[in-house]
């Protein structure tokens, strides 16, 4: 990474965000032509509308924002490469995660930060929220509670509740590997997986890939203190969610540490910490054939790819737009969540997020896939609305959803709102009304 | 009220929440042309926009969403009058109240409906959404509980709260009242006030009108059991708020209902329950000359204003729109929430309300009062940036801005906000993307 043009894009973020002073706004999406209009939206044409939800209270998602409305909820404890930096400093973390929710997804998202850390406090509160919004998305809560969170609130919820640092990348993580794998001829089932970090995502990853047809025994996973394996009396004690992983992966009982669990491996998922030199080029040249390498570590991946195709990498990804093959929740959580909220789904389910997974590496595969091309890129914005069908399909057929679609139904119905919502923001540019600034 | 045209907007109401779906939406406020914007908006650029923060808190009213950005709260137990309808049918009402804040002061509100009506979660809760919000508007919650909601909250929080149905009311009323006087040349400091309803609203009003001069003594209030005096044995014992009210109020001891509080009084400020009829035109009669009678009862004023007029009464408001006077707090809320919110003020005191009514009525006189004309009407809109300047002006004066603008500055900022607010909307129509339904 070049110093400047990184000091200088920090200095533009700041200086940006200080002119714009936020990057979303609430408006109105009605008309509102003079003050009559008042007397429809609100006292005394709206208690006839308030009566209607006490009749049947699921008509609140026909009458008012609820059905397309969802919040991001954090409590600042582990935000980006960051850390625990508190509620306040991770408000523009997640309003700017609301701005790529509405600008890909359609969907209307409203930053939430929470002022407490405590597992049941913020589990307490998102279901005292619930009322008000059509879904939760979790973002930056450390691990493990953000386990726990997430089940206690799927549990505990009837809307969807979705943690993107868990399902948002296990999921576009899966897209790459069923490319991946189709691009190196490579089987599902039979590939042996070194997953290096255990936190957040690669845990999430393991359970969906595993879910996909990976087999489980032939995962072996990376802490920061070695492989996970039934030795390890570290955990036997500690961390719960480890210590399965210890009983259900690496059945072949492998010791060691990164340089050992890539050893005959024929993909590498690491989603660790910060490179490069955490993955050795040496070390990949122990790897199988036409070997797959995701280095997700942000800002910098754990090995930068030319390292990782001088090692004999053959399918290389990483979480950054400046290579190919980015591996980016963006490309999941907009499209998945539209299609959850159209569905009016219960909950989004791991089968939700592989049909979400499967329609990205189909939409690459129809497009023409390579070793540098195993993913869409975010801008081909024609994966959102797809996405969204594939999962609003499949809460169809998990009998989750409230509200049953065909597939061209919703794709299309996603569509048109993510076009919608589009069109407005280029009027309003197109008007002055938001000015660009140099 | 025509039985058929109540019917008729009842069902027109319902179609058109039904049409649009909700009546807010979250949109982008900020230059967004592809994706290597996101760069800047979301990682990696933003990370130094949260350092900023982690620097120094305050930032985030720089550099977010949050100086400009409310919450309006609600647990749904006293919604409109419908009610205890729950969190779920207060929906569509805190969905208005945002659409209304933005239409008429530029400001973003956030509907959040609560799942508890118990008192401590209601602050908790609150407390700990603190770090997403600039302010925080508590709607239709019931009394008593409401009072100790707001006082709690104003104490822990270090941005502005606001209950609309106390201070919004008061100081809309204490506006009118302001004018009315002038009207009938009676004194602030003479009058004697007959008080019908002691609820959240009028507990409030009793307050701010003697922070304005009124003499406590010649107030005299009524519940349900009658004239608030200290030989109401029901009160030593229950409802703390009204037995202060006995011991402030009615120094004469007067015993009785509504006719006895009337009798020989100057002004009556009603905001009790619908009528007509809860007032009596006899009643009336038996006021002072150029009788003040404010019957604020909605949808039905407990008297007609025809039959107050027959009655002998010189000026007369209701909270309708459809008779002169209209006294409703959407003439207040908006210009006084973005008072404060630009004065990034610690709170809204009793002070910045009356600077808000002493506006209000300042703003009518100045286009010439009369009987049919004690405040302006919500479409002269000059009135909100000019109510906001006041506020933000006495935050100042009173140490509890952050930001210090002169009246003039504050005058063009908040014009400004607003306006830009109304033709974004606009611009939406002409493009035909928010489309008007018949």
């Amino acid at each position: 990474m070049n110093v400047d043009r990184d000091k200088q894009l920090k200095e533009f973020a700041v200086e940006q965000h200080g002119y714009y002073r936020g990057k979303i706004e609430v408006t109105p999406k009605c008309w509102v032509q003079n003050l009559e209009d008042f007397s429809v939206w609100y006292t005394p044409g709206v208690a006839a509308v308030c009566n209607k939800i006490v009749e049947d209270k699921d008509k609140v998602f026909d009458l008012t924002l609820r059905w397309n409305t969802i919040a991001v909820v954090s409590d600042g404890t582990r935000v980006l490469g960051l850390g625990n930096i508190g509620p306040e400093a991770a408000l523009p973390v997640m309003e700017g995660k609301a701005l790529i929710f509405k600008y890909l997804g359609g969907v209307d998202a409203i930053p939430i930060c929470l002022n407490t850390t405590s597992e049941d406090k913020i589990v307490e509160i998102v279901k005292i929220l619930e009322p008000s919004f059509g879904g939760i998305n979790l973002e930056d809560i450390e691990s493990p509670k953000c386990f726990s969170v997430l089940d206690r609130l799927k549990q505990g919820l009837t809307i969807p509740v979705w943690h993107d640092d868990q399902q948002g990348t296990a999921t576009v993580v899966c897209a790459g590997l069923i490319n991946a794998l189709k691009i190196t001829n490579k089987k599902m089932n039979e590939v042996r997986i070194a997953m290096i970090g255990t936190g957040a995502a690669n845990y999430c990853v393991e359970r969906l890939i595993t879910t996909a047809g990976v087999d489980e025994r032939k995962v072996i996973m990376v802490d920061s203190k070695g492989i996970l394996n039934t030795l390890r009396e570290d955990l036997r004690r500690s961390s719960s969610y480890k210590w399965q992983l210890c009983l259900k992966t690496n059945s072949e009982g492998r010791e060691g540490g990164i340089a050992e669990a890539l050893e005959g491996a024929d993909v590498c998922i690491a989603m660790s910490r910060p490179g490069p030199g955490i993955i050795k080029k040496e070390w990949i040249k122990a790897m199988n054939d036409k070997a797959i390498v995701f280095s997700c570590a942000n800002p910098v991946p754990e090995i930068w790819p030319s390292e990782a195709v001088e090692g004999g990498a053959y399918v290389v990804a990483t979480a950054r737009s400046d290579f190919p093959n980015q591996l980016n929740n963006s490309l999941v959580f907009p499209g998945t969540f539209r299609g959850a909220l159209d569905a009016r789904s219960k909950g989004i389910s791991d089968g939700m997020c592989l049909a979400s997974a499967n329609e990205i590496a189909k939409m690459a595969e129809e497009k023409g896939i390579s070793p540098n091309y195993i993913v869409p890129t975010m801008d081909e914005w024609e994966v959102y609305p797809r996405e969204a069908a594939a999962v609003a399909h499949q809460a169809s057929v998990e009998g989750l959803a409230r509200r049953r679609l065909s597939k061209d139904e919703e794709l299309e119905n996603a569509h048109k709102i993510i076009l919608t919502s589009r069109r407005k923001l280029d009027k309003l540019k197109e008007a002055g009304l938001i000015p660009r600034r140099q």
